[in-house]
């Protein structure tokens, strides 16, 4: 499977982003619209402190179908109250409005700072008119939702006859669970709610939620998925194979985009005693700020590498069983450090991406995370952050 | 209660330090010994890939009497396989033979590079004649244990007629399970070992084992009590509460001297749902890499602290009723920010330490955990560390 060179918009999708004043320049609200009404699925922050938009959202995708998504950068509505609802369910009337869709078919998102009140008039009034601007071009839409991105992200594939595309943001505050901070999946297939719904979750346990910048889950993640049919029926598996691929490919550049980040670090775990264990182990790895620092520099640190294995406290290791591979090489064996190549594997680990391998050899359960290096640059941007 | 101005070994405790070779400069193995046979008890690691010594360690401690400890820095002897308890082995040998004390009442510990042989015969050398040199001053063996911290850690506080002395290492990978990276604590207070070791487990619970640093869990955590009696009987609630005391105040040194850290960070959890959900929730927001570096940059972000809270998805939380506090000034309150004066927070948080509070209003679950910033020193430091 591979990536088109250049994202498109699927059949009868289209998007557009604007400045509204939340922000002193660049885009900061950006709208999706389908021209026929789209099935719709969403999986949200399991944060139990969610945005108002998440609360809404929540709601709203009981419909399973949607219009439009609006989506605002720079306030993130959360920690609002009920003004913040309000504010919420007003963003979707405005959308309402200009596009002459149902209310109930319009869901949004906000990202930016919390517990500060959303300028909902200023949004309202950006929303003016923008139905005049909509273009096929969906980096205009990903350029809307940006926060400490530093470029746009928006990717497609093919499948049958029909095209998916996916628009995503990431950055920092990132280590979802059950979405990630906002990705948007766009399909022209025919394809029912509840297979959608099925698909997506499925789709997102093994992308998006083994993602992870810096172990903080945001109070805003959300993926939505929409589907209008309009390029007709799929193969439900090269479908569900397709959004996969294409899911674990965003993963991979949101990953890459951290805050700071120089690199993407994926991190496979096998032979554990299951998936669960599995995933968890890898998430520890990538989670890891001296696996992440080593990365940083270079250096094949076998030591950090067992620590964080050994760590995980509920999983089953058995130190005797386990090797570890540094982008493909092979590190430690028989609990004693393989005699490698250190020079050779540092100039490897100066590249990007940078793979770490455990097998602990005991089961059948594998997974991988995606994640990246930690620098000053993450310092940097988020001491140097004021949330006023 | 309070510390002595300066620490002191208690009655029949001495201590010493060497360079042994293992580092280019600077002491590398330490040894505290007892002049009669001490009841003791220890926690270790919960790491799953512990390390030669505390494997031994573990098996040494069932006697539950010690006459000596012999702790080596530079190499940590973990990753090494069978080679590596007989390794440990040999240290307790050679301190046996040169205090002329039984094999198995000397516990070892090593700190520092994983997955690399430990060099055994230098400190076997190491050891000839070191017990001509035993000193009263607790600071020259906690100047032998060092690897990263700034400084030798050592303190003492009385309980009646007896002293209880405590000297510590951290620093890096520190976010102990059970006990801190290496801690010693040395009374002459006369306490049988199963009482000493329940007191030693219940003062560890809410000092070193509420403490991070990094959140990456060391493979040689390791903390040893030793009691040998000379001071007489001391008044056992008097006993735990000064060790306790004096336990927390070595985790703050500890926090403190995080590896690039320039404050204590301290985060009190009130009326959570349970004891255990205050330290869930005290521990995530100790560890969140968004709060340490606002503490860094002495940014009140008020919705950095929601977030971590909201996080702890496992736990019980409900958003409307959260109270938070910033260096005792309540900034949240009724789902909204309160409006504090921003200029005079960031101007506390400049000062060190800087203390969170977060009141869940729920239950009578109370935690207090401690930690440091995150500083682009901790990233230098890490990712200019060369593990060969």
């Amino acid at each position: 499977m591979k990536l088109h060179q250049k994202a498109i918009m699927p059949q009868g999708f289209q998007c557009t982003s604007r400045n509204c004043g939340l922000k002193d320049e660049g885009r900061d609200i950006a709208i999706f619209y389908s021209k026929v009404r789209a099935n719709a699925a969403g999986v949200f922050t399991k944060n139990k402190f969610p945005g108002a938009s998440v609360i809404l959202g929540r709601e709203i995708m009981r419909n399973g179908c949607l219009r439009a998504i609006i989506v605002n950068s720079k306030v993130s509505n959360v920690g609002t109250g009920p003004e913040g609802i309000r504010n919420a369910q007003r963003m979707a009337v405005a959308v309402s409005k200009e596009f002459n869709i149902p209310e109930n078919e319009v869901i949004m998102s906000s990202t930016g700072v919390i517990a500060k009140p959303l300028p909902i008039k200023k949004i309202e009034h950006g929303v003016q008119g923008i139905s005049k601007e909509l273009v096929d071009d969906p980096v205009v839409g990903a350029k809307g939702i940006m926060t400490t991105d530093t470029y746009p992200k928006a990717i497609s594939a093919s499948v049958d006859d029909a095209t998916i595309t996916i628009i995503g943001k990431g950055s920092g505050m990132i280590e979802p669970n059950m979405a990630t901070m906002l990705v948007y999946i766009f399909t022209d297939a025919k394809i029912e709610t509840p297979m959608l719904d099925e698909i997506l979750r499925d789709s997102v346990a093994d992308s998006f939620n083994m993602l992870s910048v810096d172990t903080d889950t945001s109070t805003s993640d959300t993926c939505i998925a929409m589907a209008n049919g309009l390029a007709g029926a799929v193969d439900k598996k090269r479908f569900s194979d397709t959004l996969q691929f294409a899911c674990i490919e965003m993963t991979k550049m949101l990953a890459r985009d951290g805050e700071g980040a120089t690199k993407l670090l994926v991190v496979n775990v096998t032979g554990a005693r299951s998936k669960n264990e599995a995933k968890m182990i890898a998430k520890t790895l990538i989670n890891s700020p001296l696996i992440k620092t080593m990365i940083y520099g270079a250096d094949p640190n076998i030591g950090r590498i067992l620590m964080a294995i050994g760590k995980c406290i509920t999983c089953e290791i058995i130190p005797e069983k386990i090797e570890v591979r540094i982008n493909n090489r092979l590190v430690y064996l028989n609990q004693n450090r393989v005699d490698f190549d250190e020079t050779e594997i540092r100039n490897t680990l100066r590249g990007d991406p940078a793979e770490i391998s455990a097998d602990l050899n005991i089961g059948s359960g594998n997974a991988t995370a995606y994640g990246c290096d930690l620098t000053e640059g993450y310092i940097k941007e988020n001491a140097a952050y004021y949330s006023s």
